[in-house]
């Protein structure tokens, strides 16, 4: 087994080339998911991947059409039952290229500049698929597989409404496995692998107060018609207390609360409060009363106006008392709050204070549920070690202040734990324009892979 | 007297044709005082009165050009100086027409529909300015004036910033007088003169509420950046108590009260609360803890938020921690309040009370002062009378709650009282579409000023 991870790691660094080649490949493939001209493009990266994962030594591959785009499954079920199973997950969309003009180079010609390739997708996350592939590929190509390998990679992450739930809910039998592998979050320095054990959930809401039946002359009747303008400052103020605590009653009731062990390990992040003042580029944070920056934002539950309008909102002044006003307002959640639960408290609260002077309409826009894996389970132990070998230092323990819903499916339909890494690096430049990847990680991720497959 | 009197009302009944056709003439030119591209229409609308106040026999008539729209002035001081000299106000500016589709008829071509004439400033306000030239047409077809007259009639009312203000400071000798008439208000009903003695002020600002630079991810920055929506909410819903009243400190100081023949003269005005109630479509009023929704908004200060922006307000949901959040407040001004006053206590409020964590700015938009009327002056007792000649019934003394910062110019740079009243009723859809005129309360509007001429 030595000598097996040994000429894999040799046969990856000797690969490197290939590696990237294939990685240039997909990523010129234009599939942006949310571009129904690109629709035969997305179709060209699914059948690239099946492709791929045939010369890979998958031994079944298959496409699976969806209402919209295809996901592509497949299997190497050949390490046996005494083997672990990994679900890896990955994605082959991307994200529109919007602002183009502020690209240096053209987002599908992958463009190497020193140690970086700047193209859309080489970070999210053609790049990562591609170092998973490699990873497989180098051990494949030298032995045996030590696990159980399934791939299952979609093609809507980066549209609302992914496919991708329900077709987890009717697959369980063909999903089923030990833990998945979501290689889709990131590292916070070259020299920082990480894993993300735990997403906040989000219940998302829009809420819409009525007052008059159109907008009034503020003059005519400022002064006998409450202005629903005024009634939603007069709410939403009242959801934070001065000690930065969400006030909506029964808010923190299931919060699990964060030990010393995880305070520690949270501590040793470099998310410092100078980067977040830096990061915002605010004068003075801000936060629950008791908790750092990284905890408020990954461990604690928060709740935020997204949005605000009322009235008129262009140049100059206009005397108008506003017929409505509307807010959107989304909280992110921890476990084990229930996001369906905390809208129905915030239903409860309106009907409690909103007043008889006006209508209000709440609507539920998004309602995802938190998630946490065990930090000392043995998937993520292996891909502690794997991670100290290759970058010799221990991994960053990160909870994400945002929500990964795929993550959150396969833990509530087929009951197992996530590791979440990566190896994208802050500058990478998600969603923006020059989108890059930095080669030296990623070589060094498939390094990572290769231990961390054999480490299991 | 008495036969002149008769003579010229008798004229006036026997020249209906003439008047409408001179209304339907000077409302034909599309004078959009925001339009730059109406600039020529507006000219033309000046040259259009300037020679139609020669024909009615004025001795001296002079176009004031201004930095945009010019200032039309005309006068006929032949009464004498035993005479009382009266300011006839007046505008040739109208509103936009949008949204036009809404329109039945085209804006800019009179059309009678019943006892109603349709077209954009048939009531606001070139129907009132050809009811005060046919009625002084009357009298001098049949006589000499028994008052002195002047004409001051400008194009920027509907805009934001009229020049007027400076040409009232920088001409008092030219445009002294014994009191001011202003035709641009209106009547509660086709059989409710109405005289409106009190305007009130405003004190108009913009507020601007800073947190990051840019517009951050809520889940990756919630909980520890102060979110600069939830900041404003904060500050504005602390503006009122629960009995209705503005909690800015010092609002109230200088505020007269309302004294009981004052409310038994408002408590006849046919706006109960259920007019209230079915104009602003409202299940429930609100206001002022101890005060009638007439008094609430023409004898009490109220304070409106009238915009209020942040963050995504698009469709559907995007998780936003804005950069930024925007508020619109005015505040509406009974006597003695001052408006710049006002706006200093705001400023002060925010001093005290913006949090550290965002920076804040706070623009003037606009300062009127209010102003009031003596209800027994020589000028409003002579108006009492014409207008119960006229209809019957002795007319409503109604408190604006709008502002007309022209009376207050007045007031302040010629030291006299106002006379404000019209002949547009309700339903006359000023600054909306199908703008309209009920012609038989013009033609009685136009008998109704020959008699106050007679009575002064």
């Amino acid at each position: 087994m030595t000598d097996h991870r040994n000429n894999a790691l040799k046969y990856a660094q000797d690969h490197k080339e290939q590696s990237l080649e294939k990685m240039k490949d997909i990523i010129s493939i234009p599939s942006i998911s949310t571009d129904p001209e690109r629709k035969e493009d997305i179709k060209k990266a699914a059948e690239w991947l099946k492709k791929e994962l045939r010369e890979l030594g998958m031994t079944k591959v298959e496409i699976f059409p969806t209402p919209r785009h295809p996901i592509v499954y497949a299997e190497n079920l050949t390490a046996g039952e005494q083997a672990p199973t990994v679900l890896i997950y990955g994605h082959y969309d991307v994200q529109p290229t919007d602002p183009i003009d502020e690209w240096n180079s053209d987002p599908f010609t992958p463009t190497e500049v020193g140690e970086f390739l700047y193209a859309r997708g080489s970070t999210d996350m053609k790049g990562q698929v591609i170092a998973t592939f490699s990873a497989v590929d180098a051990i494949l190509q030298t032995g045996d597989l030590p696990v159980n390998i399934k791939f299952l990679i979609e093609g809507e992450e980066e549209i609302g409404g992914s496919y991708l739930k329900t077709f987890i809910k009717e697959n369980k039998e063909l999903l089923s496995c030990d833990f998945f592998l979501n290689p889709d979050t990131g590292m916070l320095g070259p020299d920082s692998p990480s894993i993300t054990y735990a997403l906040r959930g989000i219940s998302y809401f829009e809420l819409r107060i009525q007052g008059a039946k159109q907008d009034l002359h503020s003059g005519t009747f400022g002064g006998a018609v409450h202005n629903p303008a005024q009634v939603m400052t007069d709410l939403l103020s009242g959801l934070h207390d001065d000690k930065g605590r969400v006030t909506l009653p029964g808010f923190y009731d299931k919060v699990q609360p964060i030990d010393d062990e995880e305070r520690e390990e949270l501590s040793r992040l470099p998310t410092t409060e100078e980067f977040f003042i830096n990061q915002a580029g605010v004068k003075k944070l801000w936060g629950e009363e008791g908790y750092t920056s990284v905890e408020r934002t990954g461990a604690r539950p928060t709740l935020e106006i997204n949005g605000l309008y009322s009235g008129f909102i262009g140049e100059g002044q206009k005397t108008v008392l506003p017929a409505y006003a509307m807010a959107k307002v989304s909280t992110r959640l921890v476990p084990d709050q229930d996001p369906n639960e905390i809208f129905d408290m915030f239903k409860a609260y309106l009907e409690e204070n909103a007043p008889e002077t006006v209508t209000w309409q709440l609507d539920k826009l998004a309602a995802d549920f938190p998630s946490i894996s065990d930090r000392k389970s043995p998937w993520i132990t292996a891909y502690v070690k794997a991670a100290e070998t290759v970058w010799g230092s221990r991994p960053l323990f990160d909870r994400s202040g945002g929500s990964v819903p795929v993550v959150v499916h396969i833990q509530q339909n087929l009951g197992v734990d996530s590791v979440n890494i990566g190896f994208g690096i802050p500058g990478g430049n998600l969603h923006g324009p020059n989108e890059n990847i930095h080669l030296p990680t990623f070589y060094k991720g498939v390094e990572a892979l290769v231990h961390f497959f054999f480490n299991l």
